[in-house]
């Protein structure tokens, strides 16, 4: 069934330990967008503008994501500059500048507003809020936030994560939310406003899972190698969000959202092989399903 | 099988954010005989003062842990003071007061020194070297250490390293000691110089562990109330490998070693649901075994 991301795309500029890229594609609705192909058709709805590369559209039509949601604006697109030490677990930002992003008024096409999975990226909740009013009783709605958000607008926030399903946070994002440390605990916080799980990102560590009555611990894929982090978490939610969407209509189980966590983890094990969205855009199925299998050999116990 | 370990036995003075105790039972063998005493008999080697409790030493041998190869030494028993954060994941040391651990000079009773397992607790490396000379031909010899012994005694904590089969490492020690960030390179790196197998504790993300060909992540049970986090490393090693000694004379396998983890790694659990050793010193078989299968439900994504 289709998916319907709202979310960024940019140019990255970005160094590592290992490297330095200049002006590659980025963007959380960038890196979604391709996790997710893999396992269902996407909708995407951004803005980029008129220097956004016709190339970098036609790729993403290749692989049988809906641009028709995608606006291009007169202006720049947005950009960021950053790197990471050593340690590639924090994101240092150099720059930020928005660009066409500061005035997106994100609209659906007509021929979305039927989406029955919806991904409300990382973007101003009023603007979150807004999509949910665009869209007719979707079946599943997952929420991604930051820090800036939690802090700057609290109200709409809090409005928007009420209307959700399901609500993906890092570590740091539920206890500054909260006000709790035990991530456990302020998880349940968290449902107590609406939604029925909590995904919890915990970066080279891997996901906890939080729903009434269940706890899901998966860790990431301990990688040897691993170029650039940036979008690691976009991918991960667009496996996460693309397997439950391939699951058709009927009901999802909790069996479902932990297959669903694996195949995200194991695309975004991925995507911080290689810099940008450049391992992302080749991937195949047989390579998805043989990392979701090392994940089985990664963490079984059983005799 | 017999399991022998030797290591430190102490009072601790503890402060966490859910309460403050005085002059309690602690240092890491008295946890790791506890926790070992669940799975299979304990020989214990370590050094006490006279103002040492004699409850506690024939509560440890009720355990059927035998204490033959403890020292009373006149003078006082070892003293640490701390205090956690309310984030629980770093010990904070106010005061050591070595006492009678500081001229501590293993010397194993001869009926010891046929312990076919054998763990040399985080003591100075040449006292581990000494008592891998009073051992006769053991089965396994898993070793734990801590960044002290890795600044002040590199030279013969390398030696020691080199004639073990296990390595406990947290993550901070062992990249300091290889000076490699990535846990995976680190642990091979490790493993260049002799151990068959790594187990890095992560705390509160669990243990990863890296053996030839094959990795095993396993998460910490995600408690929602830990009280105090002293002593859940050296009980997991006292699960760990109390439960590889129960397994009997026949060739251990991955298995046996990931079940051990998941046996650590519960009773570690239990540890940190209260102050000192009063949650390890009631447990029951059943109460463990519950929580292994807890740890089942929590990590399995098979359909």
């Amino acid at each position: 069934m289709s998916l319907l991301v709202v979310g960024s795309m940019a140019f990255d500029s970005i160094k590592s330990p290992f490297g330095e890229v200049e002006k590659v594609v980025g963007g959380s609705a960038t890196y979604f967008s391709l996790a997710a192909s893999y396992l269902s058709p996407v909708r995407l709805v951004s803005v980029v503008g008129k220097d956004f590369p016709h190339e970098v559209l036609e790729m993403l039509a290749a692989r049988s994501i809906d641009t028709s949601g995608l606006k291009i604006a007169d202006g720049k697109t947005f950009r960021w500059k950053g790197y990471y030490e050593y340690d590639l677990n924090t994101a240092h930002t150099v720059k930020t500048d928005l660009n066409v992003f500061q005035n997106f008024a994100p609209v659906l096409p007509d021929s979305f507003r039927d989406s029955p999975y919806v991904f409300l990226g990382n973007i101003d909740p009023r603007l979150q809020l807004d999509i949910l009013r665009q869209v007719r009783k979707p079946r599943l709605v997952a929420l991604d936030t930051m820090n800036y958000w939690i802090e700057k607008s609290p109200g709409p926030l809090r409005d928007v994560i009420g209307k959700v399903d399901i609500v993906i946070f890092n570590e740091g994002e539920i206890r500054e939310i909260t006000g709790e440390y035990n991530l456990v605990r302020a998880a349940r916080a968290v449902m107590g406003w609406g939604p029925s799980r909590i995904v919890i990102k915990r970066g080279e560590y891997g996901v906890l899972h939080v729903s009434d009555g269940t706890l899901f611990a998966a860790p990431a894929y301990p990688l040897e190698t691993i170029f650039d982090p940036t979008g690691a978490g976009d991918s991960f939610a667009g496996g996460f969000m693309g397997y439950l969407a391939s699951r058709g209509s009927r009901r999802l189980r909790e069996m479902d959202f932990r297959l669903a966590t694996m195949y995200g983890s194991a695309i975004a094990s991925f995507t911080v092989e290689a810099f940008s969205t450049e391992r992302l855009q080749n991937l195949t199925g047989g390579e998805i399903s043989q990392r979701v299998d090392s994940f089985r050999t990664l963490t079984n116990f059983r005799v």
